[in-house]
């Protein structure tokens, strides 16, 4: 059983949707072992409480520099023997140290169809303006590049005349909270061969077959 | 009754799509009155020819400057009386005389999820190598920008694991074919607003109420 550490900084809906794949059995041979944000005030938190789960708090602003951060959070995670990491609404960009610690094993929720409007904390209102009639959400590895590792899942959703950031951020967010569990439950059992830039899935051990 | 111009390169599934909307009644308030190519021997005259329409060829080299070629083309949309062009496979960058003389007036098709993979020609082969797990088309006015203008309408198609660049490029065709008459009868009839870079669609007309 893997060990899954959920980076959050803010509302937590991603880290709920985790919360409730483990409960329904379906996010694969893992468990979440640890919430970290790098707020101290984020409902990640208080949802992660209220789940029973360990959390932890990095915060940029505690530490002199950029790298002394990512080597702390790199120390939380080795303390809480973590074995894979989803950022789920996580809002920093992770340092070399954390990076290389946990190759192919960090996975990011980020919302539009990757590879248009990455790079960016607007996505949602960046497509909106753009005026695309279809977005979405991807999950992708984390890569020292930014919303540029290699897709595992795409979800796509319509983009209506009279939508606004709210209407939309509401309607991908949803399937985010599909994506990223599903996501989650491939990697945790091992189904992800990363072939350059394309990510298959392999089928479905079936475990009863031997018995 | 507009009178469309469609302009193609190669092919000509696309026109053969346009064709067949205009034979269903499904076109909108126009007929496509001239089929241009750059290709004197583009398998879409053949076709235009088979349907009994005008055709005309216009080829860059035959030109001494890009310039004159753009002049050319344009008299060539002028004598023909043209409303409104579908740029369909077709692929020349138009110059600035025909853009200014059909402001609005011209739709281009694009087989990827614009932004994404816009700018070339080879988008269904760089969303292959991507990775991404949704790809599709664009049906787009043309600006001076390539694959830049306002967007109409996008069709997205799934992308599997043991997809090559001809698979995933025949089922976008596929979207292409329903997009483009789609677009082009919006259209004719009047039925866009752009807005910024947002492209709204009005409701139909009921041509019937006032009878």
């Amino acid at each position: 059983m893997k060990r899954l550490a959920v980076l959050a900084s803010g509302r937590g809906s991603n880290l709920q949707a985790l919360v409730a794949a483990q409960a329904e059995g379906i996010l694969g041979d893992c468990a979440i072992a640890l919430v970290v944000s790098n707020r101290r005030t984020a409902l990640a938190l208080d949802r992660a409480r209220a789940a029973g789960l360990p959390t932890a708090i990095a915060r940029l602003g505690d530490f002199p520099t950029r790298s002394e951060w990512d080597v702390a959070l790199d120390a939380i995670l080795a303390a809480h023997r973590v074995d894979l990491i989803a950022c789920a609404g996580f809002e920093m960009i992770l340092g070399p140290r954390v990076l290389a610690g946990y190759p192919l094993r960090i996975v990011n929720v980020h919302p539009s169809l990757l590879p248009s409007f990455g790079g960016g904390l607007t996505a949602q209102s960046d497509a909106l303006s753009h005026g695309v009639k279809i977005t979405g959400c991807t999950v992708h590895f984390v890569t020292a590049e930014v919303d540029a590792g290699p897709i595992i899942l795409q979800r796509g959703v319509p983009v209506f005349d009279d939508d606004d950031v709210a209407t939309i951020s509401d309607r991908i967010l949803r399937e985010e909270h599909r994506a990223l569990p599903e996501a989650i439950r491939l990697l945790a059992d091992d189904r992800l061969v990363v072939d350059g830039r394309r990510v298959r899935v392999l089928p479905a051990l079936d475990r009863t077959r031997s018995l």
